[in-house]
C-alpha cells in the first residue's frame, strides 16, 4: 500500500504542477504583453494564425486553442472591431471565416513578439538543450493522453506530423520577428524551399 | 549561427507546449468536472481551500493561483451566493476574508475530486515513476525561473519549503477523497501526527 500511496503522491503532485506551472507562465506573460498594449489572448490569437498560416480558419484557431469556436469568433469580433485582424467569410462556403492580420495587427505584433520571445529565452534559456528536449517529449506524452480522452476517434501519429509540419513553418515565418538584427536570420527566413 | 536557430526553435516549441498542454488538460477538465455540476474554477477554489488549510484567505488563494485578488473576491462571491463555500471577515483584521467550505460545496468537491483523481491517473499513469519525478523536477525549474521574474526579491528556497509542506498537508486531506474504499487509506487519512 505504500507503493500505491507514494504513486498517488507523484500523480496527484505533477497534476498540480503542470497547473501551476502555467499559471506562473501566463502571469508573465499579462505582464509582458501588457506593456505593448495587446492582452495576452489577443496575442495568442495573432501568434496562432501566424502558426496556422495566413488566412486562418476561425474554426482551425478554435481546435488548435481547444477552446469552442464560439468563443474564438467573439474574441475575434472584438479584435476585427480594434482593427487588429480582418473577418472574410469563405466564398465557397459562407459559414466559414477566414481572419487575416491587419497592418495594424502587425504593428502590435512585431513588438510583442520580439518581448514575449525575450521573455521565453529568459525563463526557458537557463534549462540545458538535453533537459528542453526531455520536458518536450514528456509533455508530448501528457499532451497525447488528454487527446486520447479528449477524441479518442483521432489518429494521433497524423496529429504529430500535422504539428511538426505547423511547427517548421513557424519557425520561418516568425525568425523575422524574434531575430530582425541578424543578417543570417534574414536570409534565413526569406528562403523559399518547402519544409515538410 | 546554425546552433542558435536550432536552441531558438526549441525555445520556441516548448514555450507553445507548455501552452498548449495546459489548454487540452483545462479541457479535459471542463468536460470532467462539467459532468459534477461544478465549473473548472470553482473546483480549483475549493482544491485550493483544501491545499492550504481552511479556512484560507482570499489573499493567499489568489496568490497560489497568481491571480488578482480582486478576480478571486469575486468567484467567491459568487460561489458564497451558490451556497459551496461561507465567507468570514477575519476578527482581528477586518480587511482579511477567511473561506470555508460549507457542507453543500463538500457534498459538490468529494465526487469532483474523485472523478479529477481519476482522470489524472488515466492521463499521467501511463507514464513511469521515473519519468514523472523528471517531468516534476523540470516544470519547477521552469516555475522558479519565472517566480524570479514575477518577483525576484522573494526567497525561492523559502517557497520550495513552504510547498513542500503544503503538499504533504495536502496529501492527507485527499486521501479520504480519492481512495475512499481502502481501509489503510482511511487509516491513512485519520492519523493525526503532524508532517514537517
Amino acid at each position: 500500500m505504500k507503493v500505491n500511496l507514494e504513486a498517488g503522491n507523484l500523480i496527484l503532485r505533477l497534476w498540480f504542477m503542470l497547473h501551476r506551472t502555467h499559471d506562473m507562465l501566463k502571469a508573465c506573460e499579462d505582464q509582458v504583453f501588457g506593456g505593448y498594449k495587446i492582452t495576452t489572448e489577443q496575442f495568442t490569437v495573432l501568434a496562432t494564425i501566424k502558426y496556422l498560416g495566413e488566412p486562418a480558419k476561425v474554426t482551425d484557431i478554435a481546435r488548435w486553442l481547444t477552446r469552442s469556436t464560439n468563443s474564438v469568433s467573439m474574441i475575434a469580433d472584438r479584435m476585427a472591431k480594434a482593427g487588429l485582424i480582418r473577418r472574410v467569410r469563405d466564398r465557397s462556403d459562407r459559414r466559414v471565416v477566414n481572419l487575416f492580420i491587419t497592418n495594424k495587427g502587425e504593428e502590435f505584433f512585431k513588438p510583442a513578439i520580439l518581448a514575449g520571445w525575450q521573455f521565453a529565452q529568459e525563463i526557458l534559456s537557463p534549462i540545458s538543450y538535453e533537459d528542453k528536449q526531455t520536458l518536450i517529449s514528456l509533455l508530448l506524452t501528457v499532451q497525447y493522453n488528454t487527446h486520447k480522452h479528449l477524441k479518442p476517434e483521432e489518429n494521433i501519429e497524423e496529429l504529430r506530423r500535422h504539428e511538426a509540419k505547423l511547427h517548421a513553418n513557424l519557425m520561418k515565418r516568425l525568425i523575422q520577428y524574434i531575430s530582425p538584427s541578424t543578417p543570417e536570420a534574414k536570409r534565413q527566413s526569406g528562403k523559399k524551399e518547402k519544409t515538410r
